[in-house]
């Protein structure tokens, strides 16, 4: 049995440096790191999700620029698979030493320099942008050295093997991609954590024209290495590392989520009897969040046996669910449990490690693998509107919660793709003043084209194969609000009267109204308008 | 060589049923098979893109409905992979013949019977409308028999060979779909044409989780049947047809569709000189229609060779594009010649049916064959937005033209993603009173995730790796049309200077003018606003 080792020192690292010639590059004084981080460089990090990313050197990086009065002269374009924890980018955005950062972020100051145009960020599918960086799409005006290179990257490992290859921790991302595409490499050794080798599962991508079938039919199956090459010459230090990932505990399970859940499982059960779907459904993916969090473990106490996972992010619910025996596998590429979490998996480490494997972002999120194995997707969105299209990043258009993720892989290229949301968010006037389901979404990521089924905690829509207005008529019947129904249904009839007598009426809209809702938010801090 | 044959007899559809136990199908009174047709039926036909579509039995449906005043009492739901011919799909709907239709379409009665309320109509990406169709996403609420199939396809074939397989026509859309879920079968050989055998690719998909990887590297990988099987059983009958494909002749290139060609033309040569793409390219995807066809055009002339092409449709220029040596192969779903097209292509039959697959649509639009053979895909929207949101299918937000098609599954998966469309369009009282460059999209199909380059007569905005204000500049700068560029300019930095103040200025807009553009132009006939 593993435990979390509480103390480093000198035999400890050396003991997860199997390559031994890799010894001379150990370094115990951070601050002889500093120089090669210059203003304006590409700097890549490994993590996911906030896990399995480098610690000690982004903190002694942040150290240096807040001792030395540096924010805003040391601004670096920062390029990690999905976020990372809040002591390093979003510290880092604190500090004014982030320029570019791509393709998702999590943290108030990091969300508030892009908010605020400090920091140019754009979100992206993620599998796409592993590959779209190897391509150099992220490095086209890269002003400095060649278009197709990072000039560093930092990643954490839990060993380093005989053959000079690296084994992350608890999670993959773009680890590989950034390992192959840096000048530089730091990798930092968390020897606080068990060597987790024989957990992953890497792939060195290639791009067309030399792409190849992922020979992967099942969740479980294994078509990459167990720890990822590097070139030698690139490492310029291996620095030890005893601090833990730095998660939070969800919210737990509240009415809200119970209620979506258990709309969830009766659907589940429907399609399992009219034949559409096997009895231990397809592989379940499940987005990242609270909401997310609560309805897998709501699933994982529905009648369902024999279940496997094919998602991002594997969350705490995930553990009940294998110890209830119902969950049999779960691939992914990261784990993002809370402390106690972590522990209970370090504490039967043997048995999870066995049913679970972590993939390189661009493998996990991949369209190909999402559509073979036949993901169930189930993700949380900011918006829906009434004819299926899905925000799930700008609020009111324009402003940036965290980045759209894999939800776009998941929804598009999934078996049947699910969103589900509370009816209704509060405001600090009005607990119902927030709709989530609207006329118009304000900022699109999802189209009608992708979405199969919406779920809020007052009911189910089932969209499939239905033209727009029977959709939003369903949708606003089942999943709005009771408040906002006769507001909503007003809006559909009077746009399908309107645009029915001038022959425009597939999607009908009143465009001149269509975002009514949000300027009545704005000034009357509610979405509930007195008229149309 | 093979000629079109001008005249039927009874010895010419015998020699294309090699299986002979089948002959005793054969109908020729085409008015016994209207009984098998009932109002609420479920109805599918093969054909793509206008070929390849069963006409005889179609049209003597019409003539019936039309000689009994059966007008809207013998009303179908109807499903093909895409559009077919005007004396098809377009005579049914102006019979009031339809119910439903998905997941696209092409005519006049038809679009406006879907904008007036009359035909329920939602548009679908191509290769998931196969597979959900198979999944019975679209027989859901089917009210007799199975809710897993059709009651009825009707397919044209140019053979049916001795084992009792179908070799279809000028396109092979959901064909083998439709043969594996229709009740009843009905085929029409038509015999004006050459066989096609040889011609296709055909793939019997499997759902999961029973999906394995498509096996399919290269454009000219095979990896099913020329011909596809059939259960005798539910064939009810054989026809003869000798009546063409009903197509028009594309129009010509133009100087907007030529200076939209050399422009992506200049950007290839960059990026072949940068490295990021091979001298060959990578395999094109082309878009339908006359600006699509002329871009093809131009690039045949371009200084490229040895290239391959992975696409839905192959155009008339295609053949220009063969015939000038530096097309070697290529994949597509469906040919969609002109009449011209048709006669170069059956006189020099032999030659350039070795350098064309005809696939399911569901193999030559799936995500994971666009993504790893590295489509460069080129499309023609209706407009895009400053921020790089596509609007492909509904004028002013509501109207339908024909539907997204595989735009979305190839903007989504390609190598890169590239939209073309002249910067504005006229209406009847302003040459240029529609701008194609517009604040807010009035309806999104394609995310800003999804397109890396658009293009206009005007020029080519790069905006890969690029944050949404910069994009927004460079959208505005290089393709909008001179008039507009102030108008949204100031739109622009009128948003992001309101957005900053308010802390959310990622993807700055105002959502009480978004529209304007639309409002303005229904009132006044043209986008030119007086002012904000």
């Amino acid at each position: 049995m593993h435990k979390i080792v509480q103390q480093g020192s000198k035999s400890l690292i050396e003991s997860r440096i199997k390559r031994k010639s890799l010894l001379s590059k150990v370094v115990t004084d951070v601050s002889q790191l500093i120089p090669y981080f210059q203003n304006g460089h590409y700097v890549s990090m490994g993590g996911f999700a906030g896990t399995g990313y480098p610690k000690v050197v982004p903190i002694a990086l942040a150290d240096h620029v807040e001792k030395n009065g540096l924010q805003g002269k040391l601004k670096m374009n920062l390029f990690v698979g999905a976020s990372v924890g809040p002591e390093t980018e979003d510290r880092w955005a604190m500090l004014d030493m982030i320029d570019k950062r791509y393709p998702h972020q999590n943290g108030h100051h990091i969300r508030n320099g892009i908010n605020s145009g400090r920091i140019r960020f754009a979100d992206q599918h993620l599998s796409t942008f592993a590959s779209d960086l190897l391509a150099g799409y992220y490095t086209l005006d890269k002003p400095h050295g060649s278009k197709r290179t990072m000039d560093i990257a930092i990643v954490e490992a839990t060993e380093i093997t005989e053959d000079g290859c690296i084994v992350p921790g608890a999670s993959v991302g773009i680890t590989p991609e950034i390992l192959q595409m840096a000048d530089k490499i730091i990798i930092e050794i968390n020897t606080s954590l068990p060597s987790f080798k024989g957990l992953h599962d890497m792939v060195k991508i290639a791009l067309p024209p030399f792409s190849k079938p992922y020979q992967i039919t099942r969740v479980d199956d294994r078509i990459g290495l167990e720890a990822f090459p590097v070139d030698p010459e690139k490492i310029i230090a291996i620095v030890e590392s005893q601090l833990p990932d730095n998660t939070s505990v969800g919210a737990p399970e509240d009415e809200t989520s119970s209620a979506i859940a258990n709309n969830i499982v009766q659907f589940f059960i429907h399609e399992i009897e009219q034949g559409r779907f096997p009895k231990n459904l397809l592989p379940l993916q499940s987005g990242i969040g609270s909401i997310a969090n609560a309805v897998i473990g709501g699933l994982s106490k529905g009648p369902f046996d024999n279940l496997s996972v094919w998602t991002e992010v594997i969350q705490d619910t995930f553990l009940d669910f294998f110890d209830n025996g119902k969950l049999k596998f779960a691939s992914a590429t990261s784990l993002r449990f809370s402390p106690p979490g972590f522990n209970r998996l370090f504490n039967n480490w043997e048995n999870y490690k066995s049913k679970i494997i972590l993939r390189n972002q661009a493998i996990s999120n991949a369209a190909e693998l999402i559509s073979r194995v036949g993901c169930i997707a189930l993700n949380t969105p900011c918006e829906v509107d009434i004819y299926g299209h899905v925000n799930s990043t700008n609020t009111m258009g324009s402003k940036m919660l965290n980045g759209l993720g894999g939800s776009g892989e998941f929804l598009r290229n999934s078996r049947i793709s699910i969103v589900h949301t509370p009816s209704t968010r509060p405001t600090k006037t009005d607990p119902h003043g927030i709709s989530c389901i609207v006329p118009f979404a304000s900022h699109i990521d999802h189209t009608e084209h992708d979405i199969d089924i919406i779920v809020t905690e007052q009911g189910l829509a089932d969209i499939r194969g239905l033209a727009p207005y029977e959709r939003a008529k369903v949708i606003i019947q089942n999943c709005a609000h009771p408040i906002y129904k006769p507001i909503l249904m007003e809006y559909l009839e009077t746009s399908r009267q309107i645009c029915l007598k001038n022959h425009m009426g597939h999607e009908p809209h009143q465009l001149d109204k269509a975002f009514k809702f949000y300027t009545n938010l704005s000034e009357k801090g509610t979405m509930k308008i007195d008229k149309w």
